[in-house]
């Protein structure tokens, strides 16, 4: 595992999504592996962690995250973005090399079933807690969060330090049609 | 109404949301008003339009939109710092006067029910779709937005301009412990 990588305590999982940035979905299935982009994923819950995201029926990412039951949601980087945005508007089922064209490396986790994507900031592995309603009225699936990991070199001790890194590792935050926002400058309400 | 306050088509909705904002929560029941602020806020869909927010069973708020069905998610500034700290570490039951110590000045957008917060750069009006079962589990509400607008100094044309406005009106993202990061640069990938 890369250097850098660290484990952060399951109660302080939250914070690696609390700011909204889009996010990058991994799994695997039957050999196969995937990623795709997705801006609509959140945190849920603290204890354990939990957290949401959307996986639309024609993505085949959900697909192997069905079969599976597990699945990885990690934060790219603003080095990443048009990996990001590639593998938000490329589909599996179109373009088999997808992952080799976006410049994806995937790494394995000790522990974690799915693949992960090289380079982000932040790691959750999931495990799909199966809620049939949700996921076919509302295409919303439901993961708790059994391990997570960050780079240390953006976010260390429990805490974001993207105002001290290079401006390369801020996350990416999609509005459409290839217009993200970086996250920007910390603000500190006064207590 | 603000003479800069334009409404957003349906379908552009989304765009309001979709880079992950904390967000307040307001509803009205009963003749009480409350304000809450989440970072647990997310899109889920986009014609029509739904979204999903994470109101814990111990906000005055979520009694308020459980009792009237109706609810206003609105995107914060920069300018309102303090105010979004404030009604997020602040209960009503506490606190009665919580909506005037923290500054909030309430208008009615024409034709919706709940109020809504002045200053803000963005408004989605939201009718409670009733799940019980995620309400109860996971705190979990989904709602349809039926209508929605944006302070034309930052949004407009359906798109964010945070780029040209001034910082003030950048959109808010908590972490932790009073730390919020400002939205910052944007970034277009390549197509």
């Amino acid at each position: 595992m890369d250097s850098h990588i660290a484990a952060v305590p399951l109660e302080k999982a939250y914070r690696l999504l609390n700011h909204g940035p889009s996010i990058l979905v991994s799994a695997r299935h039957d050999g196969i592996d995937n990623v795709m982009a997705a801006a609509w994923a959140c945190a849920l819950d603290f204890a354990p962690p939990k957290l949401t995201v959307v996986l639309d029926k024609a993505t085949r990412t959900r697909a192997l995250v069905e079969g599976s039951g597990t699945f990885v949601i990690q934060v790219p980087t603003a080095a990443q973005l048009q990996l990001t945005h590639a593998v938000g508007t490329h589909s599996l089922d179109a373009q088999p090399d997808k992952l080799a064209r976006a410049g994806v490396q995937l790494f394995q986790m000790e522990g974690v079933e799915a693949p992960c994507v090289a380079g982000c900031s932040a790691w959750l592995a999931c495990r799909l807690i199966p809620e049939p309603h949700n996921q076919a009225a509302y295409d919303l699936f439901i993961g708790e969060v059994v391990g997570a990991w960050a780079d240390t070199r953006v976010f260390r001790d429990g805490h974001w330090h993207f105002e001290e890194a290079d401006p390369s590792w801020r996350s990416l935050h999609y509005i459409a049609g290839g217009r993200f926002y970086a996250i920007g400058e910390a603000l500190d309400a006064q207590q």
